[in-house]
């Protein structure tokens, strides 16, 4: 898996019960994925190409509640390609261990960014996120 | 399943690619939680007996995108109860139409506030959510 | 002043010290200049007119901490209209109380969307938000 | 000024207008005051004295729009510190220029954790906050 860099729980992403709240660990996991899509892809190259990174499922765990202070590490890999979707599984350890707080399996499409429809998945975007294949 | 209120969708719910985003959708369907606590529970009641919400699983389909000026409705159902932990269902849709925009289930436990560890549901509160069973 | 709406305050909405988050307030405030464009002038008639809604400063008290469970009422007025800009009032209260938990005026001006730059507001548009000045 | 870390702008930060929303940057700049009571006062600390820090007002101005791909770097000076409140000075800078996108001026109290009233700020706490007046 690809390490994406990684953040220190603050007291704004932390909810009632004193840990950071499920929402947040979503634009964590999001955080991952656009440094993903940046070094292996490109916002750009995916604008000439006239396609947008749609989500359509996101099946995630929450496995050890994290709390202020906690350094999180944000992991990810490709673990399924298709015609029209793939798979990437993330997740989020906490720093120098092999403790996962969160993991997630984030099915995406790219979508015509007119129409809004999945389009096929062209071999120029199967080779470059086919580099962090797990 | 209940409804649990609405939400109309304004400019900072939306992303990039001009629709709401997908940590959103989370704190929508949170919003739903809470409003189904607070009426079929009742957070002081939680706290009496020294518990707490925790989910831990939500796998959440992105159905159709939701634009600025969007009403969507909340609804939630319960799908299963075990001994330690149960599911909703949680639908997201068009305000007025069958449209389901999201929809997901949320694995959840009650845990001891002070140990965080997973507690049996008890028959009080399994009788009382035993209501919104679907 | 015009009332926008209310809020119940969620367990998400909380940070590390039990209350409100400060930035949350400003999703709250948002939220009731959404409620008074919509009302007041019309997003559509914003996109004809080529303009956006730009926020230039803001300045908030928080006065009182709101916990979950709280009701928020959104309150909102016109305080000055000027050539370039303008300057709304806005308060949250608890609700059916005159406890102000956060007051703030926000300065904004309307851009032209290509440019980004500040356009002279129309009469029309003053016309129509000067009908919630105080 | 101390320098607190930069953020990446990704498209979860951005609004309808495609630019980051006007509360997120509430969350840059509480990351950046974060990561100075980390440093400078220490949140083991404030725990022990029994007390919490609340904000009691914030003037920000939104000098720039912010989009998508932007590198932003998080200033923070004390500018006054006073009986009981004192007042920090906060920049977001575009990285590498002096383009200031939004600056606030952010008065706080050190409020006792129990009353949530606002007590003296002791001498050790000047002390060590006043290393970074401006």
């Amino acid at each position: 898996m690809i390490r994406c860099g990684e953040i220190i729980v603050r007291g704004f992403h932390i909810d009632i019960f004193s840990h950071v709240n499920n929402a947040r660990y979503l634009e964590f996991m999001e955080e991952a994925r656009w440094v993903v899509i940046d070094k292996y892809i490109g916002l750009k190259r995916m604008q000439a190409k006239g396609i947008i990174f749609v989500v359509v499922n996101i099946n995630i765990n929450y496995r050890r509640p994290a709390s202020v202070g906690d350094i999180l590490e944000l992991y990810l890999g490709l673990t399924k390609i298709g015609g029209k979707s793939a798979v990437f599984y993330q997740e989020i350890r906490l720093k120098g261990t092999e403790t996962v707080v969160a993991d997630a399996h984030v099915t995406f499409v790219f979508a015509d960014k007119n129409t809004g429809k999945a389009v096929k998945i062209d071999d120029e975007i199967k080779r470059l996120i086919g580099k962090i294949k797990i």
